[in-house]
């Protein structure tokens, strides 16, 4: 039953009509949200991506056929009306941006009817995910959705505008290319041409960026998608998105400078925050030291302190054990939370266990000054007063502590930090925390290969006063690399590059890779540092990120179109899935278990 | 031998010294294009992407350490240079931008050393592609290249901003999408979740795009990539871009307006070129019959003449015959080109067989009015002077005939007709003439597989007024598709979308689908379907063919920063290649050859 729109032109999206004058003739077009026959006068929701705007059917006014027509209306059913817009006869809806307005048709073309959408259409929907993933095309009619995605419109345009404006040049570089077994597992793509040779697909476009610097363009920047094979978490999928971008003669200044004004223009265009410039920058040293991770979560304070010396001599065998194998003793200070039930503090002992820490020591200092902890009978009443001053500890107040080595310190308390700011109501999603987190080691010792890998990846480069130590003390070199934080989440992340051949060729060294080896998988690269290399320096966004928390969701689900799920499958199209023989045979290939 | 550029800040690019005052510092960074030493003072070219600058080193004015380092810098060394900038006080060079201007070189810093490049920078180089594609870093410094990539990143500037301006939401469609054996060939991608199922590349977005239509969207874009696993032409690549694009609530009118309204706007602001709107429409039966040819070049005339009618009794065979299988006799007029030497008709003649043509029928009309043709004394002088007459022949034009089916005579004139102009030197390519192509037929008959094809896909909607014909006589119906050509390319296309659930399932019918194989392949699609779809239409640009015409390209290597050749390798990485065994593993794949 489907009508033409055939020499019909809509005037206005449903929300726009708040630009008409009243008295007009409108015609719109879009969804029936919800359709009603009250005392004869039908009242039909019509739905488009800009709002929602109330239509009147009155016989006397639109006559008996459409009317009747108007009488079918069914929710999700596609239509095209005409009609006079009219202030409302009825109550305003303060809620609807049309709220005061209404239009009385005139005309009704039903342009495609729908059946029974499997679940209502409205934000903030409960049907399980699955379902709605299932139906994304009618879960994407969710205003909450769209609006995420116009969102994300309009971050990409606001950026591009911003880099352009900045001597950027948008340069598309190649998504099938060579695999390089180096960092996360590839998506490989087999060729047809070369059976049993295959392309990857990029985890970043990290090599040609550095290679169009070479070539002498100065500014690069790309909206990347990008591919991992990973198994996948809550904020990960197996495509994303990156705002990518490098930049020729600079050094860290240029870059964090550029940057933080992209971030304040994306900000205020997007959504009216206003970003204040300088963005704060911390050293990784600090970050750690302060708030026991490299990307601290700076709405609230609680920052970790170093009670080490406090306890230096202490009997307790915990704490005498972890600094006699070189580690420190930290705590921090839930201010206010002495009262704390016994049952929360266990479930907060089992929550840091997953951060390979045997243990959390409490320390409540209740109101009259009483002392109830786990491990204050183990202590000297010096001690007790040592820590409490070191803590700043007030009564009320409740510490907690950790100790082992530095890194599971720090990954516990960092935790244990955000895990209580959360159970407080500290996290404000509106409340926008920008930080720098800078000098990050250049190596980080990798246990299970008993080698030193790259922190972030084999093209950073070391801060110059520090590259001395490459050899005699690798884990002390810092790297002339940077992140952006927002809100505790890393959404972004870069470096100064080496440009130097020798210097390349001696970071492959300390890594691991023999010439042979990094000639083979990066011999471009390092043909390409022969021809003179510009000093260069990049930094790349998770685009999915940024807009979940520009748009306070919990998931990048939420900010992606057609996202996939945990097993990396697609549950409206059932990608991936079997292919034809002829497909495969092409390919050269065979499925083991059918051999 | 690097320095450091710690404590230096470039000032300008090269050429953009015209808008530093004279007598001023200036810092620049860039490559050394070439450095001569005459009479003891050194002529330096520096070279950034924004053009050349001259450097002058006098040892009196740098002092002895810098000038030393001077001496020493050969072509591609990247370097700093610090100066004051003055008139040239030698002879101006009005080729260059910066010609009238030199700095005088204070500083001098060596950021990296070039060995000497395997060939020499320079605009149209006569390099061999190969060895310049196996060095793209090297390549991709030639100036024409850069203007060529820095054209297109406007193009893409533009193109987005436009969109923007009118409505249109930029939304990121997946790449890892399900295998759609219908059109041409899939790059696949194996999953390692589900060994044995595959993800494809997209061919385009098209089933998304129709999706985020169905899900309210209203007016989408995107410059998309898209793959293609075909054996590559000079014009195609295994990956390209598309600038896609789909409305909702339109008819063929609103694309076609919007979409040249763009096309005026990207050839305004990037090559100061006027499109005068509206751009000409001609439907495809027009183009066929004058142009012999879905892609008119209307850069020149040469139009083709059906003169069937006046040889309808001829006795000479090949006409005869031609016309008595239901075909046509037709032919074009090469004005002026009676002279025409035998042995380039001879050439011709040979051209026209890759279109299946069995021969080519002249008729050369010299300056005195004799007649000098290949088949003359078959016709009687009526024939002969009925010919002339249709074919508004002057003493000292050359006539040519092709007497098949209507498509063979087509696709032989069309191409004769280009060539020609070719050979004539009609086809200049700073001429821009647009022309929209419609009413394509819907479905084409496909005598390798003896059943119907879409001519565009399945999606397409046929013209309302030829539905009924789909059984009767299904060649009959035509489509509500369009192309947008230009110089006889076709730059893009697009169609109105069948928005009805039961013409598209009848469309797969026709085209040899069953319900299953529908479901199985495009059931996401047909279950969208039920839901309330609006009516849509939608158009993709070819973007690299686009930009190739616009920097005037002859191949669209030329416009993509890292290309693969015809055997989609990649001549600088080595892509495709073969991979660790274990990655192989991971995804249950055998490589045939080694089973």
């Amino acid at each position: 039953m489907a009508e033409s729109m055939l020499g019909l032109k809509r005037s206005h999206r449903c929300a726009e009509v708040v630009n008409a004058p009243l008295e007009s003739e409108v015609t719109v077009m879009g969804w029936v949200q919800k359709n009603r026959n009250k005392g004869g006068i039908i009242f039909c929701d019509l739905r488009d991506r800009s709002g929602i705007l109330q239509i009147i059917f009155e016989e006397d006014e639109c006559g008996s056929e459409v009317f009747n027509k108007a009488m079918k209306l069914k929710q999700e059913f596609c239509i095209a009306v005409t009609g006079l817009l009219k202030k409302r006869s009825g109550a305003f809806n303060e809620s609807l941006e049309t709220g005061e307005l209404e239009v009385r048709a005139t005309g009704l073309r039903i342009l495609s009817e729908s059946e029974t959408p499997p679940f209502h259409i409205e934000e903030d929907s409960k049907t399980k995910e699955e379902l709605r993933l299932k139906y994304r095309f009618l879960d994407l009619r969710r205003p909450d959705l769209q609006r995420n995605l116009m969102v994300r419109s309009k971050v990409a345009t606001t950026t591009r505008n911003f880099l352009a404006e900045n001597g950027f040049l948008e340069i598309e570089t190649p998504t099938l290319i060579k695999s390089s077994p180096e960092g996360a597992r590839d998506y490989l793509v087999p060729s047809r041409v070369y059976p049993g040779s295959f392309y990857a697909l990029p985890q970043s476009p990290q090599l040609f960026k550095q290679l169009l610097m070479v070539s002498g363009y100065d500014r690069y920047f790309q909206l990347a998608r990008c591919y991992r094979d990973e198994d996948l978490r809550a904020d990960r999928q197996p495509e994303f998105t990156q705002i990518d971008m490098e930049l020729s003669f600079v050094d860290v200044d240029d870059v964090l400078d550029v940057n933080e004004r992209l971030l304040q223009r994306l900000f205020k265009d997007v959504l009216n925050v206003d970003v204040k410039l300088p963005i704060q920058r911390m050293t990784w040293q600090e970050a750690m030291d302060r708030f026991g991770s490299d990307k601290p979560d700076l709405r609230f304070g609680m920052e970790l302190k170093d009670v080490s010396s406090v306890v230096a001599n202490s009997e307790f065998a915990v704490f005498k054990n972890a600094l006699a194998a070189g580690g420190s003793v930290r705590g921090i200070n839930a201010t206010g939370q002495a009262g704390m039930p016994r049952k929360k503090i266990d479930a907060l002992v089992e929550f840091v266990k997953s951060y390979r820490a045997k243990g959390l020591a409490y320390m409540a200092i209740e109101a009259d000054g009483n002392i109830k902890s786990s491990f204050a009978k183990f202590m000297t009443e010096a001690e007790i007063e040592g820590l409490k001053a070191a803590m700043d500890a007030k009564p009320g107040d409740m510490l907690f502590f950790a100790a082992d080595t530095n890194k599971v310190v720090w990954d516990t308390l960092g935790a244990l930090r955000v895990e209580l700011a959360s159970q407080l109501g500290l996290l404000k999603k509106d409340d926008y925390r920008f930080l720098w987190v800078t000098e990050f080691p250049l190596l980080e010792w990798s246990e299970e290969e008993n080698r030193f890998k790259a922190m972030h990846h084999p093209f950073t480069a070391p801060m110059d006063e520090d590259w001395q130590y490459i050899d005699s003390d690798p884990g002390r070199v810092r790297a002339k690399a940077y992140d952006i934080v927002l809100n505790g989440t890393e959404i972004g992340g870069g470096s100064v590059r080496i440009h130097q051949g020798d210097v390349q060729a001696k970071m492959f060294d300390v890594l691991g890779l023999s010439k042979e080896v990094a000639q083979e998988r990066f011999g471009y690269l390092l043909d390409a540092f022969k021809y003179g290399v510009p000093p260069h320096a990049g930094l790349a966004y998770g685009l999915d990120r940024v807009v979940m928390l520009m748009v306070e969701a919990d998931s990048i689900r939420d900010v992606i179109a057609f996202p996939k799920v945990k097993d990396a499958s697609d549950l409206m199209t059932n990608a991936p899935d079997r292919v034809d023989d002829a497909q495969l045979k092409e390919l050269g290939l065979i499925i083991k278990s059918e051999q």
